[in-house]
């Protein structure tokens, strides 16, 4: 039985690669806020950790989420009250390995992706087999700009299989659409 | 061999229903340009059709993808200027048929989406079957808003089943969400 419960999700604004492969620490997006909660909401991801260390993205993200907890937000669309309520900020990757772990009772899994990584580890399967091995819960990494940095890169314990298909060699998928994707493949009823 | 190269994607925006159940037309979104093209790139869907009757819009969307076919933009993001090539605008589904049905010398199947309706008519391995059987292109049809209005349904070949996953009842997905997933099913390599 696949178990999304012990699935956690974290977007990553630092620290990020830019178009120049330096390390930067990238704006959150509404868009971001809104369809990876959507996302994760869908698909039974236990918690949707935004990533990032800036005090003024904590204080703007922090006010979208009370519009659509408050009354009004939650009575004109309720569906995405709902969603957004799984939404939980923090200021670095490990304040989330952290707190992840103080919930588990254990280290979780990092799974990182990615289109541009030197190696990879396997599938979505292959990713679900292994916390299962394991009793690990996973937490599942999205980088932003031009993807993770290798400083976060390093602490992958699993590196999923890009997003290809059989007909393109582009690789350019925006993070939200690779976000739904990953988590069709893992957790999808077809 | 799944040959994505006779699949064509709309985006609608007339037609739609608004939350009240109304007939209304929705406003093209900047980052449903980008990133629904860049899922489309990835998957080989042949054009990228976004529909919406509003003048005003198409100079909008006109102005949009101007920019990522001039000289700057492409030498910023080429990945991005060559996703959007494939996208055009249209007035009306019936205009997209009919574009369709002159590339391709017969009219397309229409399958249509949305996460309520009535009755479905089989997931994306059905689609791709049918499409082989009648030797016929498919153009998928994604709403906007709260979905696909019933004078868009009532032309509908196929009603692709609903994106639902095994641990939630959730299904408010974003139509980036869904377009990317569907697309995955359709032609994704695991």
């Amino acid at each position: 039985m696949k178990n999304s419960q012990n699935f956690y999700l974290a977007l990553i604004h630092h620290p990020i690669t830019n178009k120049r492969g330096e390390k930067v620490t990238t704006s959150v997006t509404n868009l971001d806020i809104h369809d990876i909660a959507r996302s994760c909401e869908t698909f039974g991801i236990r918690t949707y950790f935004i990533v990032t260390p800036l005090k003024a993205q904590h204080e703007l993200v922090g006010k979208i989420l009370g519009h659509w907890d408050s009354d009004s937000g939650n009575l004109y669309n309720p569906d995405r009250s709902e969603a957004l309520r799984q939404v939980e900020l923090k200021n670095s990757l490990s304040d989330v390995v952290e707190k992840v772990s103080s919930i588990e009772g254990k280290v979780p899994l990092l799974a990182m992706t990615g289109a541009n990584f030197q190696t990879y580890d396997g599938n979505c399967k292959d990713l679900i087999k292994i916390s299962e091995d394991k009793s690990s819960a996973v937490l599942l990494c999205f980088g932003t700009g031009w993807g993770l940095h290798c400083d976060a890169l390093e602490k992958a314990d699993f590196k999923l299989n890009p997003i290809i298909s059989e007909k393109t060699l582009y690789n350019h998928l925006s993070v939200r659409s690779a976000v739904a994707i990953y988590l069709d493949r893992l957790f999808g009823k077809q």
